[in-house]
């Protein structure tokens, strides 16, 4: 918010022209770093990179000052001290910018004097009503537009889903674990200290923002936590939101206000409101990123009953482990399941109990009974959503293509637990995901992932969610 | 146990001639997939491949019976039925066999029918004082001795962990997980239905086990709760321990029967009662593997004061959350120290804010300056471990070689947290955890990794852990 009105942060995530203010040719300076991302990541828009001193950096000229930039700039990436950024975002309001970055430190976060200097910031920003991502911020990136300005030079696959996130260091872990998952993103948002551009203004511009489908959070903690958790609820019912809150403790309260300058406030609390208003909580990155994944791959089951197919049975215990307390329930098979299966696996009386997990034994081995197990419970009325586990092995060949088929027949969620390598199990998971199907290799990820589309499945239909996690 | 005598498991984990009944040449059998494996992982010594109808399979001579084999066999791999697998526990008993693995399902997991039959299996075994791992299994694995018996073929980095795993597919989860994170294995055990070689029994024997310095368990229920505990705890004091519990809840017992005929119990009181007998206990798989990893590549640290050296304050923040409720503390930094750090950044009056952690911002992208902020934190006597975290950068390298100096030169516990993706980081992992250093890439991860430190450490000086997770 600038003072009481909403902002548009169209500017920053679109921009057509934009100025860079101290840029250098020293390559660990993130006035170098900044220019470098933007090079790198496609921007397509214009670049006026600014420095008193340079003549050229990377390849593009450098002008002494924003007045002998021969045309008018949509947005300005600071990349100064905290002084000469407070006096930088004077000199861009009064040019008509309609957006800045600010990545400087040394604010609020510092103590009592910075406090008084991001004071100024905002003042001086409100005057011009202009929107300020940061400061104390590794910056944003706008994948739909190919437009990165952190100054941590980045390509990553494009996709579904943005992030917000208050911590650059937990940021770069969303996203370098999103790179390893093969999930996409849409834009990133480090809000650094929230100076007026917070969460919840994050929020209200990703809930019109046709381009994100799903929005992922890192919070650690806000001064409005109530407009926060009022918008996300908010903004949940349109499209899917998974909050991680970090700074639990007393301790790391201390802490966390010399990191942007925010309380951390209760953590129970938060988690909360945050269900209160059905919003899906998460307690690690991964398993911020795992829930995403999921959300922005698969559609939303029609209810909260979870078929579970493996070939062996521990991974199963572990995913009920945490599926019920997410209000999931494993449901029985349909005797004309129970059928089918028995059809499948050719045996009138198999080794194996015939239940929901179903444990095929060594008769899942192979990829056409497999694939064909999977059919039948996805087909089973009592069953809403379908997780399969499968090992990775030597001499035979996962049963991808199988579940792919599976999947679009019966128009269900479906989510692979494939236990296996990094290298034995990419492969799959680029083919898989580009059918839509989210691969996952360890089943408390898989578990997660079920739980947050049944939490959003639930909540769609309209359903009461706060059950679940 | 057979009965109340202590089993010897020597001939299991070291055989020089083994017997592997049911060898199919039907590549998707157990059968086949045993005689695979022991082929791939090098076992050097006799191996008899016995079914009454085939020839040869994978080029080794198949003999009709154990009666056919030309000399006596040290230990059996039976992948037959369950019903023929009884029968042949008598042949071998019967044969002077000194120990069995028996890959079958179909006992006490599946109902009263099977639970005669195990009873059955037990009572022939301890005739002959044989012991057996499963029935139920995997199969196990002897890195120190080549000796690979699962019927998924693997070729696993050796090193000085040693896992226990009451579940095939978690045992599987957990080797593909610690190939990724670079983590060499010992020995691995699938347990399976624990018939007369329980979990008390493999930690008795990895108790002796010279080239086993670390041991994991992944356990969901036995039968005996209490002796597990103890043998863990004793255990413990000359080498950790770490176990992950799954089945946690009434449902998941239910199911847990089912799988391996074991009753889960309850998972708060398995854990109260580990923390009792001073063992560190994990809630996932990747966090077994983690604590794992630390314990297996670092010296314990003399007490619980961790230090955390960061350019990005999120990840400390997320780290705070939980090294604290595991009984570490993050101490001021001493007066020296400051001087240092003031000396090696080479500003008086620096824009960052000097204590633990450090979040030492843009300055400390120079990898000289990063490197010499590790040396002094580490040299800081109040500091026992110290955790440092540095992001990927597609300009420059990441801080290793610094690194390993300062922990060479100070002779302290040091973990690294790479903020970056899998192929980023995967050469730094690996030249880091030849110097001894271990390498995450989430701080979730790399708290775990030291909480499970900390824990050891102080129990190692007598102190009391229990405070600890």
């Amino acid at each position: 918010m600038i003072g009481a009105e909403p902002v548009d942060l169209q500017p920053i995530f679109y921009p057509k022209r934009i100025a860079i203010f101290g840029v250098t040719d020293t390559p660990d300076r993130v006035g170098y770093n900044i220019l470098q991302s933007v090079l790198y990541g496609g921007f397509t828009g214009k670049v006026y990179p600014i420095h008193p001193r340079h003549q050229e950096v990377l390849g593009c000229k450098v002008y002494k000052s924003l007045a002998d930039v021969p045309e008018p700039v949509d947005m300005a990436i600071i990349c100064l001290n905290q002084h000469a950024t407070v006096e930088t975002i004077e000199i861009c309001g009064r040019a008509g910018v309609k957006g800045a970055i600010c990545s400087a430190g040394g604010f609020r976060e510092t103590g009592e004097e910075g406090q008084t200097l991001e004071r100024r910031l905002i003042e001086t920003a409100e005057k011009y009503k202009l929107p300020i991502i940061g400061p104390n911020t590794l910056g944003m990136i706008n994948n739909d537009g190919n437009f990165y300005s952190t100054f941590y030079p980045l390509n990553i696959p494009a996709g579904k889903v943005s992030v917000i996130s208050q911590s650059g260091g937990m940021g770069l872990t969303f996203i370098h674990q999103a790179i390893d998952e093969g999930l996409g993103i849409n834009k990133f948002i480090g809000v650094g200290n929230c100076s007026n551009v917070g969460f919840a203004d994050c929020l209200d511009y990703l809930e019109n923002d046709d381009s994100t489908q799903v929005i992922g959070i890192f919070i650690e903690g806000t001064s409005d936590a109530a407009r926060f958790a009022r918008t996300a609820g908010r903004v949940a019912r349109r499209k899917p939101v998974v909050v991680y809150k970090a700074g639990r403790l007393k301790g790391a309260d201390q802490y966390t206000q010399t990191h942007t300058g925010a309380s951390a406030g209760s953590y129970q609390l938060y988690r909360d409101i945050l269900h209160q208003h059905g919003v899906f909580t998460v307690d690690n990155i991964s398993e911020l990123v795992v829930a995403c994944k999921a959300l922005s791959l698969q559609p939303l089951p029609q209810g909260n009953r979870v078929g579970i197919l493996t070939h062996t049975a521990g991974p199963a215990v572990v995913m009920i482990d945490r599926l019920k307390p997410a209000g999931c329930v494993i449901p029985a098979l349909k005797d004309e399941t129970i059928s089918r299966v028995k059809q499948i696996i050719g045996v009138d009386d198999p080794p194996v109990v015939l239940q929901n997990p179903l444990d095929s034994a060594g008769l899942g081995f192979s990829r056409p009974i497999y694939g064909g197990l999977a059919d039948a419970m996805l087909a089973d009325e009592n069953i809403d959503l379908l997780l399969a586990v499968y090992c990775l092995h030597q001499t035979w060949e996962l049963p991808a293509a199988e579940l792919i088929s599976a999947y679009r027949k019966n128009n269900k969620p479906l989510i692979v637990n494939f236990v296996g390598n990094w290298q034995g199990c990419r492969p799959d998971q680029e083919f898989m995901q580009q059918a839509g199907v989210p691969l996952f290799t360890a089943p408390e990820k898989t578990a997660v992932a079920a739980a947050a589309l049944v939490h959003y499945g639930i909540r769609q239909k309209g359903g009461d969610s706060s059950d679940s996690k």
